[in-house]
This record gives C-alpha cells, structure tokens and sequence, in this order.
C-alpha cells in the first residue's frame, strides 16, 4: 500500500473528529473529547486558523482511486521568547491496521519541514509517560524530554479555576 | 504606586526584551535566551502575529505622568482537539522591587479575561518543578497540575534533531 500526505480540507473534519476520538481511546481519556465537527471546521478552516492538518491517505493496492483516509497531524504555531516561532504538534495519530508502513513518521517529518518553512527553530509536543512506543521514539529520534531533563511541569485552568481569574481582574 | 494594565506596542520590545532576559535569569538558563528586540517586533506585531503581550506600568507617586514598565504577561493561542481554543502563557513577569503590589496577579486576570473573550475554556502554562511559589499560587488558584496528575511530558525538537527530521519528509 502507498500513502500520500496532503493538507486537511474543511471536508475532511467528520474524519479528523472520529480519529481524535479514537486517539483519546487510547490515551484512555474519551471522557473529556467535547469537540464537534462543526467546532473544528469553523476553528481550522477560516481566515486565521487556530491549528493546520495534515492528513494521510492510503490508495488501495487494486484500485488507486480509491483513497481511505488513516491519520492526521494536527499542529499549531506557538512562541518562545528565548527562540522565537515553534510548532507544537497536538496530535499525530495513525489507525492501528494501518501502522508499520511509515505513516507516523511521514506525518511527522512532513510537520518537520513545515517547521522549517516557517522559520521555527523548534518542534514541541506533549506526550503521557506511560507511553513508552511514542517516548521511545522521540527519543531515538535525539528529542529531549524537558520535564526530565529541566522540570518543566504542565498547568491547567479551567472550569472555575479560570473564572475565578477572570472575576479578578482589574477595570480596564 | 498605581499600575496599569495595557496592550503592548511595538516600542515596548526593547523593555520586554530586557525582562525577557531578566526572567531567563530568574530560571537560571540566561545562555538559553537568543533573541532580538527586532525579532519580537517583528513576530509580535505584524498582521498575523506569533504572539500578544500586556504591559504593567507604574506611575510615580509624585508625578502620575512619569510611568515605569515593570512587568509583562506574554501569551498566545493554541488548541485543544478535546475542548477547542486555549490560552498559552509564555511569559509572567514582575521586576523583583514592584513586586507585592498584586501585578502579578492583575497581568494574569487579564490574560484570563482575554482567554475568555476569545472563547477559550483553558488557560495553561509551564512552570518549573523547583519553583515553588509560583506552583504554590497556581494551586492556590486551583490549577491542575497535568504533569503530576495525568503524566504528560514535554517533548522539544531542535537543532539536528529537528534537522533528522525534516531530511526524512517523504517528497511532495
């Protein structure tokens, strides 16, 4: 089988929807997926986007024309005020039966030169530690795990953490 | 001594350069810090910026007029494929003699207050494992931290590293 990587379209979203719902089945956290198809196609796909896509497709090995459509890099542009414009990879996820084939790399290095393209210096993501296949890639690959090498903690508001934040803020 | 909270403008890069670095300073990695005020005027204010900043300044208590920048809150927006759009701050920062008079707090409402605005349901940040104030205030404030409750790790790409990569996209 061949796959081909391409840049998400709109239409591509009820796709993208059903494979972030499979990756949170993995992460064993389906519970906290409250994104519709609507949601991503109107936070994707407008003027200033609030992440990109690729997409991986497989064509059938008797019909190529037949395209299924088997993973998905969703990232985004973010900054470092040490090293200026940074990609962060969200997601990367690629359907079970179609692992093996170099599909995750694929999408990964394609995030890599999109990087590049414009002018990051740096490709960041967050992944579980008990994920060793991922961490052990990552770091095969000469990435460096910051909060094991420098401590670097993630933090979260919301809910009411975050409207309790709100409540304080001074008077314009 | 009042302060005020306003949005940053171009010429405010040379001060935030200069807490930039008075920040690395404070987490003890200033060689990490390669960055020009140039650069952040560039990145910061341009149609599609990489990032937003606030700006708190003082006035004397003699003259209401004389205003001193003292601090700055960094930040920009990211996504969540599980809740949607989300708040990154980058950068908090007080200079160590304003501090006490609740700028810290007021920059960080009004980061969420933005948050908010723009529809997000996260604010999240990064912060080191050693430093214990701040990790005492986000809890305080009823933050979560990811890292220890779910396990999420950061991950960084750069140099050759992120050069191995994009040597590996497959071609177009």
């Amino acid at each position: 089988m061949n796959y081909k990587i391409r840049a998400a379209r709109k239409e591509d979203c009820k796709d993208i929807a059903r494979m972030i719902m499979e990756l949170a089945v993995f992460e064993k956290m389906p519970d906290q997926v409250n994104i519709s198809v609507e949601e991503l196609e109107r936070d994707g796909f407008c003027p200033n986007p609030f992440f990109e896509c690729l997409i991986a497709e497989m064509s059938d090995e008797h019909n190529s024309k037949c395209l299924t459509v088997v993973g998905y890099a969703l990232y985004f542009f973010t900054y470092s005020t040490w090293k200026g414009p940074t990609v962060f990879l969200e997601d990367l996820y690629v359907m079970p039966e179609f692992r093996g084939n170099g599909v995750g790399k694929g999408l990964m290095s394609k995030v890599a030169k999109v990087a590049k393209e414009k002018r990051c210096v740096r490709l960041q993501l967050a992944v579980l530690d008990w994920n060793s296949p991922a961490r052990d890639f990552y770091a095969a690959k000469g990435a460096q795990d910051l909060t094991d090498s420098e401590g670097w903690h993630f933090i979260r508001f919301d809910g009411l953490s975050l409207d309790n934040l709100v409540k304080e803020a001074p008077k314009d």
